[in-house]
């Protein structure tokens, strides 16, 4: 049984919720923001910078390209060795045993280092989303929460191409995709323990 | 329960065969190459042309173009045409009752039509699909059988490009998308069967 399993999801589809139900069905750990704190924790980087690099730093080429160009290459070094340091972070969680990782291009870092796993994507339509959004910020402000998706769309979207040279999304990265908008959390749930179970 | 299923497949990745599986296992139809047949008997098109039209005219735009400025409108115009009574016979197909239904963009077709089904993606990497090309066609040379899967994969994108304008193989236009190399045949059989059976 593979029971390493990652998850890439697009904000709002429940990737978060539906990756913690895995892991408790499963008995395994669940990681997510942890990976960033162990990063720091094994690191000695600024705390404050690891968490900025993580996601938002590189949320749009011409934001990188101004901090590049304006830090020169401390930038550019220091993103290559916090991402080294995080995926030292993420091959020692999956060389402790089975377990679900969140975000961080772990699906890339496991693949890299050929360590089996089954990468997941989970995706919604923008309705469902915003709705789930919504329920958890208390917002009901249609293009607020349109910014929220696109934002953090995009961030994960430039994280995973700077970082894999892939394109976040495409089926062809990824074991399973799923639509959790359609099919259900639920069922989701369901579907990844399964493929992770049937895996050999 | 959803049981309109419609499979979209890389070639050599196995989707005839699971799609067999699942309609046997659901105990429903499976619509391959006979929604053209039908298209031809519903139709009163030239069979040839249809058999044409369906994937390998459109195989490279550089050929369409050539055909539609060679033929001028009316390949177009009967393009078109084709496309609808296939549409209308894949339309015909899901309102008779649960089914299976292969290729053709039928994903597309009962999107339009607010059909409800559950849209599946078959792909898998080329050493998986090459040995599984091989074991049916007999043939063991690379060359061979890496031009095969490029040519029907470009006809297929292409296919699904001009019929829909989204992309072929991008998880957003799937419910789910599967790996068959990675997570294998009967797996991708479950996962299916489990994923039509959650769906309300």
């Amino acid at each position: 049984m593979k029971k390493i399993i990652t998850i890439s999801r697009e904000y709002g589809a429940g990737g978060h919720s539906i990756g913690k139900k895995v892991a408790e069905i499963l008995g395994v750990p669940f990681y997510d923001r942890d990976i960033v704190r162990e990063t720091v924790k094994a690191s000695g980087f600024d705390p404050e910078l690891i968490e900025n690099e993580s996601e938002e730093i590189s949320r749009s080429d011409s934001l990188w390209k101004n901090l590049a160009s304006f830090s020169g290459a401390y930038y550019k070094d220091t993103q290559s060795a916090i991402r080294d340091v995080q995926a030292a972070v993420i091959l020692r969680f999956a060389q402790e045993g089975p377990c679900v990782i969140l975000g961080r291009c772990a699906d890339e870092v496991l693949r890299e280092a050929d360590i089996d796993s089954v990468n997941v994507f989970i995706h919604a339509d923008d309705v469902h989303r915003a709705m789930r959004l919504s329920a958890l910020t208390g917002s009901t402000d249609a293009t607020e929460l349109k910014k929220m998706m696109e934002k953090k769309d995009a961030a994960r979207h430039n994280y995973y191409q700077r970082y894999t040279g892939k394109k976040w999304g495409d089926s062809h990265n990824y074991h399973l995709t799923l639509d959790s908008g359609a099919l259900g959390d639920e069922a989701c749930v369901r579907l990844i323990v399964a493929a992770a179970q049937d895996a050999e």
